[in-house]
């Protein structure tokens, strides 16, 4: 067998994996979207079954031997290549999965199904206690899992549980960009509570009727650039982006009836997310090439249209007058700048998906914190929920009022993503580094924004991003399209410069 | 390896397959009721790589091993039990799988779903011929199936066909099944042509809200018994049943705003498949009895809830008053009666799926006709459309007028359904059959429905039909129910007496 023949066999086979993984992230996004609330049991076996197939294909002894041989013979004397990128990164994703066998990828597969069944129970009901079991048996299991990835690297139990979202992301580096960050962010928000300039918070929090809500949402999606003909928009509980195939991207959000930003800035974030997605290579999808680069270039992708664009005084100025159409007895007599005023309330507050771009990196940083705890066995589950009320207490300055509204209000411990937090706030420096060069880039982009027309911005991050897949990691990818390593001074100086001047400050 | 051990391992096994199948069901179903424009190519490869793992799964040599020594182990001197049934059963379906290999299983999964993708596409341009050429493909690749499956057995290629949706029956006796009802069929409706007295069509052809309309039907598929906790309805462009785990039923229909029968019957058909899918036995999912017994079985359970139920007078007393409020616009004036009556408007028309009960089993003779000789090789796709036109015109006397209204309505070829259509006329004389026996256990059973009350009706077919699986034949099981062998006599009498009342012959 020639190098070529070896190196189809490898991408088949890896394509065939995704054929099962995608059937599978179909039977998650229809559990999350209406599936009876008696399938539960019966929806953990299949979607356990299919990872186990999954796994069982991509360490399969042919795909081992082919892929080791291909890898060996990469000459590091030239300069890598699409096809040496491939092998290599295919590699890498061998040497994590073989560490770990098929029985502890079906049963991962199907604890955190439960554990998010559990979850979404105990949050309606409001009750920790209900969740806290299933909540340490997951906890476990991720201890098991991290202690099998870090074998033979440096890295320790957490950091290689970090390393499946955030490829060769250390926490030396998280910690120093997080430090980096807090203090300049508290410091601002500090001054925001000083300022006696507040916005109209009743311009967002008001009665307006899902349905319109729904269309608008859909109409923005539609005009940043999410294509419907590859992709849906639906509503679930706790919003998310999956991927189904090469052509089918589904975003999903939720709207609430007293609330304009719930829907409005989660739909375009998710819409972000989705875009990205759309921008990877069909032909690839499976393979390096055709798969986003890491949770933090995604959470760049989703936040740079929520916040660069979606909180911007130009996009505000362009979606004013669609929005009094949708809502006339609500917004006839608002004013662009009161509505991009609104959109920017900076207030401590309880729920992470809901807090304003100042605050919401302190949420990810408590996330952060505990779950490396835990994950290192610094903290037992029992406490968990102690330690997050009390670093709400003294990072936020708020207090929790409910288990729903504090250590219940993330599905993410329930479905075994320890690990995931850190790359929010990463995605929240990168979107605002990218964003930055996008600005050096595209003559005009207020101007652009303020008219409607998304296009090249969304042109620069096919460019920029998503046309090159998996094939750096993301600190490479940022230091290729910006010219300088990830830095928190971007999103330091971004939202200075923006609520310095509404507040003034 | 005890037989003990070895029932267990193949029981697991045919579960395992389950699991595939049903996954595989969930890519069906949502392709149907939303998926992207653009993800067909991609979703038939995901739905033929979970039938190839299914099919190897279930052809596996251990599986094959075990099974064919348990079957050889069964002491023919002793009733059948669960257990020994169970193994026939599977052993039954082995010897169906093992005659196809993998990869014609895949390649059939692929291109019926292409089928199903391109016939929607041709009905929606309202052009055979966009169908044509796939459908050629399809027909040639169920010939070859056919073949296959008839090899060692005295079938013909489409005998072989049928038999995996109608266990057990012969052309032979469907052949004289149907040509026993076809006569008086015929002279009925020719009787019912020549009456004075006609039902006032415009009642349920009117303008109806959809959304009004959804929520009747709703209302109705769980007051008949449909258990919405294990379920969920949902809208299509042609109506099915899909089940996607013990707990989880999916039925599937479609409004139309000119017209109540369409969404209302459609339900109560639907649901009466969902429900017999509900009554299996949960924990057998995925073997013999946790599986419908034959699809003429299956739709037995339909047509009863949609005919013998829904277009009877008892339903129509109950129903009445809550459809004046539902739409009090349109019913306000309307009997009972007047409705009971425009529910049994009998005439020939081009839509199977909205004929009426009379002239229903005529479409069906036909396409049963037209498939019959396409399988065998005595009619080539090219002559479909010709052959599908004169038979309208000679049985039904009607004119086709497009070929959406003709060759193009139904689904099951695209699907490569061949030998399914027989079975829906098999169901309708099942089904009255049945409701004729249960009319003699139950007490009162037209007074309770038109009370509302459906429990002892839906109880008495739990314990005829649904709790048996597919513990016996279809034929067999209808003798169990009824003590008699299938006889079109009971069809021929329940419609003969409801509609020469009707229609004062």
């Amino acid at each position: 067998m020639t190098d070529s023949q070896a190196f189809q066999y490898v991408c088949q086979n890896a394509q065939q994996a995704a054929l099962l993984h995608s059937s599978a992230d179909l039977l998650e996004w229809d559990e999350r979207t209406g599936m009876p609330a008696s399938a539960g049991d019966y929806r953990a076996d299949q979607v356990s079954c299919l990872r186990g197939l999954a796994h069982q294909k991509r360490t399969e002894p042919k795909y081992r031997d082919y892929l080791e041989e291909l890898f060996q013979n990469i000459d590091s004397k030239y300069e890598p290549d699409r096809t040496s990128i491939t092998v290599s990164q295919l590699y890498r994703d061998l040497q994590r999965d073989i560490k770990l066998s098929t029985a502890i990828v079906e049963r991962s597969a199907k604890l955190t199904v439960k554990g998010q069944q559990t979850w979404d129970s105990a949050r309606r009901n409001n009750c920790f206690e209900e969740f806290e079991s299933i909540l340490a048996e997951i906890v476990s299991l991720k201890r098991e899992v991290g202690d099998r990835l870090r074998e033979d690297t440096q890295r320790t139990r957490y950091e290689a549980l970090i390393d499946e979202y955030e490829p060769d992301a250390t926490v030396e580096q998280i910690d120093e960009l997080f430090n980096q960050l807090r203090h300049p962010l508290v410091d601002l928000i500090k001054k925001i509570q000083g300022s006696e300039k507040r916005p109209k918070r009743e311009l967002f929090q008001q009665a307006l009727s899902v349905p319109i809500q729904r269309q608008l949402s859909r109409d923005v999606a539609a005009a940043i650039g999410f294509d419907f003909k590859r992709g849906r928009l639906d509503e679930t509980s706790h919003p998310f982006c999956t991927t189904l195939g090469p052509h089918d991207c589904r975003i999903l959000t939720r709207y609430d009836p007293q609330d304009l930003a719930t829907g409005l800035f989660g739909t375009m974030h998710e819409a972000g997310h989705g875009m990205y997605e759309q921008g990877l290579d069909p032909a690839e999808f499976g393979l390096p090439y055709g798969s986003y680069c890491s949770l933090g270039i995604h959470e760049s992708q989703s936040r740079m249209w929520e916040n660069q664009v979606g909180r911007s005084q130009s996009f505000w100025q362009w979606i004013t007058p669609i929005l009094k159409d949708s809502f006339p007895d609500q917004y006839s007599h608002a004013t662009a700048e009161e509505l991009y005023f609104a959109a920017n309330d900076v207030y401590p507050s309880l729920i992470r998906v809901e807090a304003d771009e100042a605050t919401y990196n302190l949420h990810i940083i408590i996330r952060y914190d505990i779950e490396k705890k835990l994950i290192d066995g610094n903290l037992n589950v029992n406490d968990v929920q102690d330690e997050w009320n009390a670093r709400y207490h003294s990072d936020l300055g708020v207090r929790v009022d409910s288990e729903r509204n504090g250590v219940l209000q993330d599905v993410h411990w329930s479905a075994g993503l320890f690990g995931y937090f850190p790359t929010y706030t990463i995605g929240n420096l990168i979107a605002a580094q990218l964003f930055h060069s996008a600005q050096n880039s595209i003559s005009n982009l207020e101007q652009k924004i303020t008219n409607g027309s998304f296009e090249e911005l969304l042109l620069w991050t096919r460019e920029a991003i998503h046309k090159h897949g998996r094939s750096l990691n993301s600190d490479q990818m940022v230091q290729r399209s910006t010219g300088i390593s990830l830095s928190p001074k971007y999103l330091v100086q971004y939202l200075s410069e923006k609520l310095e001047t509404l507040y003034d400050l």
